[in-house]
């Protein structure tokens, strides 16, 4: 539905952290990406050419994506200024932040007047059942992290791209704006009213073969408590048979939370397996992904060597070692 | 805002606990509640006299209350009929459904033609902000359920009687339709998008006096798959000084969950308190209050003195034995 190639827009990004939408698409779909468009201050960089819009245009870019995310989403007057300013040279125009495109009065009304999209991908389109707990068929493998931003969807599109190569019945589940604009569906989970939570992830999760898995998207973590609740409907509507741990270990406190610090690995592990299999009792904690993005090579080596040693589970960095070891585990499950 | 006195419209209900709004509008504001309205089929009964709506109209009734809830929360053709002529007889209507009678054409027709106000409580009001996991001053109560529709409610309810009329600082929190209901403000919490549900109870229970305790009302249960990320989001919102256990002891399998076992109560406690100390490590678990309602008086007593023998907790029935002790452990804490 979203017309490609795209212009990643970057705007102000305070860090690289908060450019994590740009990245993923990047990452996962880079012949969709060819380049980016930073404002003065941008702190993030795709390593993509920085274009004008007229230069984009000139080179294909059919839709200007927001690749960036503001904590509480607001789209300022800078960014309006760009987003205005790409309809009328004929871009589309794609978002998953809170604050919506189409709530955006100027937004709405020079897209009705030039003709092009506005699509959120944030906003629910699917009226979610209630979850019934019911069992079904098909394997699921969700990765919980020990705070958020920590590598969860990093985990789950490596797996994903590690068993189709292996010939592997697999499908990546979004659950997040990135991961939408990666693969075009999903659930918004963050976006989500309350009481249908579980159920939007059962939805997303339905019966399928045997040996097919689901690699469901991870949201949040138990231990922030901004965000914990989403990450507990996906584990009672997720039903996961295979829990993925997942860290990053050079992080000093919770994201956004400077007076909360992380979690052991031990109380991720047991608390997330406790709740799991109050939906499935059968659920495996089966490895742990490591999000080494900010150590060299040895210290990332070194880094998993301890935590294997310690927590007795295949630990790899998926994005920098490859993702099969936790492929083998999954397939021992 | 809602004009008082109250018909409460129980409908169809099938079992008496889908009364439980039409039920703690009695029980806490009797004042308000002249009179009952029942279809065929009705298994609810609130013990109020049954009036047709011309008898309530001229026993003095302002509004047309929804007592009766639907899982899923439709409005039947049947129900349809009478919610009609009660708007076109003079009634005001208000619901807690998620079926908004709002987005009922004909119900907002007939509103807008006859002058009459509908009140849907379901519908957020204020634009709640992400937690922040700030400290707050003052103290808060919250009671975690082995599973939904236990007592959660009326026990902070009884609580804060209790607490009231022993000259302490109270105030009960409605999360839920019944008590936005009953109380007149609250947040109805599982129809917050996920992403400010943990933001709006931090709302809901801003900074206070040192000696202040809100009494937020519970809802769901950490093991039940449907709703878990609601309590989830009222434990880490919430930053409880003080847990109750809530317990109905007849309950053979979770609310509307036919596979599904309820937790012994010392899991609850393991879990709740471990999760509840990310955000508050001072949190204590201080006392269990039992929903004795299927039990005879001696039953009722010896369940409780059974469950206080083994915990090591204060149980009571708070509504049946009053809410003295759990008061008590509170003002210990």
């Amino acid at each position: 539905m979203i017309q490609t190639p795209y212009l990643l827009f970057l705007g102000d990004a305070p860090d690289p952290l908060a450019a994590k939408v740009a990245q993923g698409i990047k990452d996962w779909r880079p012949e969709f990406a060819i380049g980016q468009f930073r404002m003065e201050g941008c702190r993030a960089d795709m390593g993509l050419p920085d274009m004008t819009l007229a230069e984009a245009k000139a080179a294909g870019a059919r839709t200007l994506v927001i690749g960036v995310a503001n904590r509480g989403g607001v789209i300022s007057a800078a960014w309006k200024k760009v987003l205005v300013t790409a309809l009328e040279e004929g871009f589309d125009l794609a978002s998953g932040l809170h604050n919506l495109l189409r709530d955006e009065p100027d937004l709405k009304a020079v897209a009705e007047a030039t003709g092009r999209a506005l699509h959120d991908v944030r906003v629910p389109s699917v009226k979610y059942p209630i979850a019934n707990g019911e069992k079904r068929s098909g394997k699921r493998c969700l990765a919980v992290g020990t705070d958020c931003s920590v590598g969860k969807m990093y985990t789950a599109l490596c797996m994903e791209r590690e068993m189709v190569a292996r010939g592997m019945k697999a499908s990546f589940r979004a659950t997040g704006q990135t991961g939408i604009l990666i693969t075009g569906d999903g659930v918004p989970l963050d976006a989500v009213i309350a009481d249908f939570m579980a159920g939007s992830v059962e939805w997303l999760t339905p019966d399928n073969d045997p040996d097919h898995w689901d690699l469901i998207e991870g949201q949040g973590s138990l231990f922030h408590v901004s965000y914990s609740g989403v990450t507990m409907a996906l584990i009672h509507g997720g039903q996961p048979d295979a829990l993925i741990l997942s860290h990053e270990p050079t992080r000093t406190h919770m994201r956004g939370l400077p007076g909360y610090g992380l979690p052991a690995l031990e109380d991720l592990r047991d608390m997330a397996l406790t709740l799991a299999r109050v939906a499935n009792p059968a659920c495996q904690v089966v490895g742990i992904s490591v999000n080494t993005a900010a150590l060299s090579d040895d210290e990332a080596r070194a880094c998993c060597a301890e935590i294997e040693a310690r927590m007795g589970l295949p630990t790899v960095d998926p994005y920098r070692h490859g993702a099969g070891r936790l492929v083998e585990a999954l397939a021992a499950v």
